[in-house]
């Protein structure tokens, strides 16, 4: 890329892929969401007001009680053995019976991610996802040589029978939100996941099910993790890789992560996490491990979701009254995100510009295209602000729009009756 | 590897270079480590009893009454800003004026040490280090394709006169610990340190300076990092990294090592970390960053100096009493290890195996070569021992030695007048 070319200068032996890595829209964003009076709807931040800080200070003093020279001391690469049990025991209430052997502790789910790319692997392979899709799931798949097979999706998440059907060589892994997907908000239908996992077991493909929101939905009925309908599906638990984190549902400062592995591909990710940090945090383990069995957050897990509904209807709601028809989206049914897209030609990556003037910040759907993307399309998140910063938050959307020449709904009829498209 | 192969089977579409790796055998001995009345000299673990258990206590309770909602939520991927300048202040009293910015909090020096593989080198890669040295950086930077170029050391550290002369095109990076390196226990004098820098601009090399024990100095007088030194060569600056953590001092359970890097390689350094894990944990920071500005360090480091000088003292006489010159090592003047070589054919493996089971353990100095090893040499950790457990280890690992058939100093005499060599 000619800034990087520039930015980097010729003095400067980089790596090629590091040269060409994009930076994330969405970190680079962050520095804007602190500014004051900003109202993010930008990053995928869990809301602070919902922070369990006194559940965190007992857990931390339990530690510390009970163990502290555990805790301020190195421990295993895969994880402190209390709290892989207490992660086992996580996933029996997700519907997976897994042995706390088979659970691997990471730095948030985003490390569980590179370890995969890592441990499986060589440059050139080919590694299957959604577009749009998650960036730095990209990056990490990116960073370790791969090429990329992208399929749409709809209502019900990724278009697997296109992967299904797709021709040439099976890639060497494929990539999934399962549970209101980043970007989308979709959930992959029950009938994808287990064609899914039939076609994984005959093409000898690793399915990576990345899952840090399913905790959050607000209505309807879970569906079970690959991991656990791999019960049903011989060979298939050789393949299924499980990957969440404690960063949505407690706290993303413990940076807790995990993946459940199969034996072989737990070993080697173990293998690559020592040379890559040697474990993670026994501190903070020790902590989450007291937070899990505190009971704490199954208590309020239902006041979050209640919350997250709130917030969702609020910015549903808004935006459907600010922008009628000239914005179209699902209301997911989890989650943090709704992905919307202008009908009336509005260039998000524009309107992000005019709307950091009025106060608000939100993610260009650009961010989650590796190539050739819908400029239309952007992420707005509701999971960090509370209902009114909501509203206004979407106000102040409406008056960049206005301002770049987006539509009201009269707007938009004179526009469409011959004008130049805003951007 | 032939027992990879038999371990991951056909059926495992592992990355090549993940199949080529070793698992760390200092990492694989910490199972034995926690083996009830095992004494181990193996791990790099410092002295548990040291850990300052309440400023840890008040750290964290500190940064929950002022922010506890920053400390819970997610950060800038380059650190928490108030930890950098704590960090940028640390470097001060090295000796090197460093800003803020320049600093990049890490999960601990190893990853320190992955991020700047991934951010410089493509593979075939050449990189520069010491032999023998730290595996796990070997393993950091095989993962990213390197190739290695190593030079011996004596006791001023590795023989940077070697590098200098050495034909062939320059490579990448350099690799070295410069105070007590581990393993050798050796330390990079002056002319070395200013010779290297020179060589460093005038080929455009990236000098990677690991720094972990410096401040376990137990005497003589400490040296300028090379950053700090860069000041005096000009250009030096654009080609000096310098890594460390706070595992060695303060804690390994918080988990929070740093970067010190030029501007160039810091943009190229933070990219690659939102894509393998978006940044290190925010609490473990914010505790680290009230560690660090509560002054306790500074009061408690005399007293950790003065038990790491005990504890130097109480491994390496008991060493010369039971192996006389069966066993030759130099004292080093600061760090965890010696680094010993029997002088006696004892093959230090095979004596792992024995001291095993007198309930004693070390690190074999085979696990530091990335090829032709040297089988007399191992790796003896004081950090983790009180004086009279490290006596006592001692007496294990001479029982160990005579069930092979080792010496005391009459055995050799009669096995150096023609007796098979024990192994």
């Amino acid at each position: 890329m000619n800034d990087d070319a520039l930015r980097y200068g010729a003095d400067t032996p980089l790596s090629r892929r590091v040269v060409a890595m994009r930076s994330s829209a969405i970190r680079d964003l962050l520095g804007d969401a602190q500014r004051p009076g900003m109202l993010s709807l930008a990053g995928g931040l869990p809301a602070a007001d919902q922070f369990d800080v006194e559940g965190i200070e007992r857990a931390f003093a339990q530690a510390m009680r009970e163990a502290p020279r555990v805790a301020l001391q190195y421990g295993a690469t895969e994880g402190q053995p209390s709290l892989r049990e207490a992660l086992a025991s996580l996933m029996a209430q997700r519907g997976a019976a897994v042995a706390p052997d088979d659970v691997v502790v990471t730095a948030g789910s985003q490390q569980a991610l590179d370890l995969l790319a890592r441990a499986l692997l060589d440059p050139g392979d080919l590694v299957a996802l959604e577009r749009p899709s998650y960036l730095a799931a990209l990056q990490a798949f990116a960073l370790s040589g791969a090429r990329f097979v992208a399929v749409s999706g709809d209502g019900d998440g990724a278009c697997v029978e296109r992967l299904l059907a797709a021709p040439g060589p099976a890639p060497k892994l494929v990539y999934l939100v399962t549970n209101f997907a980043n970007p989308t908000g979709a959930t992959l239908s029950l009938a994808r996941r287990r064609a899914l996992l039939d076609w994984a077991v005959r093409r000898r493909v690793v399915v990576v099910e990345d899952d840090p929101y399913g905790e959050l939905r607000v209505e309807g009925a879970a569906l079970p993790p690959l991991v656990a309908l791999a019960r049903d599906t011989p060979g298939a638990a050789h393949w299924c890789a499980y990957v969440s984190t404690l960063s949505k549902v407690v706290s993303p400062g413990l940076r807790i992560g995990f993946a459940v592995l199969p034996g072989w591909l737990r070993d080697a990710v173990v293998r690559v996490k020592q040379a890559l940090d040697l474990q993670t945090g026994s501190l903070a383990q020790e902590v989450a491990d007291r937070y899990l069995r505190s009971g704490r957050l199954a208590q309020r897990l239902p006041q979050l979701r209640a919350s997250y509904r709130e917030r969702r209807d609020a910015l549903c709601d808004a935006l459907a009254a600010r922008f009628g028809d000239g914005l179209r989206f699902a209301r997911p049914e989890g989650g943090m995100f709704v992905w919307a897209r202008f009908t009336d030609g509005t260039d998000a990556s524009a309107l992000l510009a005019a709307a950091r003037d009025e106060g608000t910040i939100f993610v260009p759907g650009a961010a989650f295209y590796d190539g050739a993307p819908d400029a239309a399309a952007l992420r707005l998140s509701f999971a960090t602000l509370a209902p009114p910063q909501l509203a206004e938050a979407v106000e102040r959307l409406a008056r960049a729009h206005r301002r770049l020449g987006g539509c009201d709904p009269t707007a938009l009829a004179k526009r469409e009756a011959g004008a130049t498209p805003a951007h």
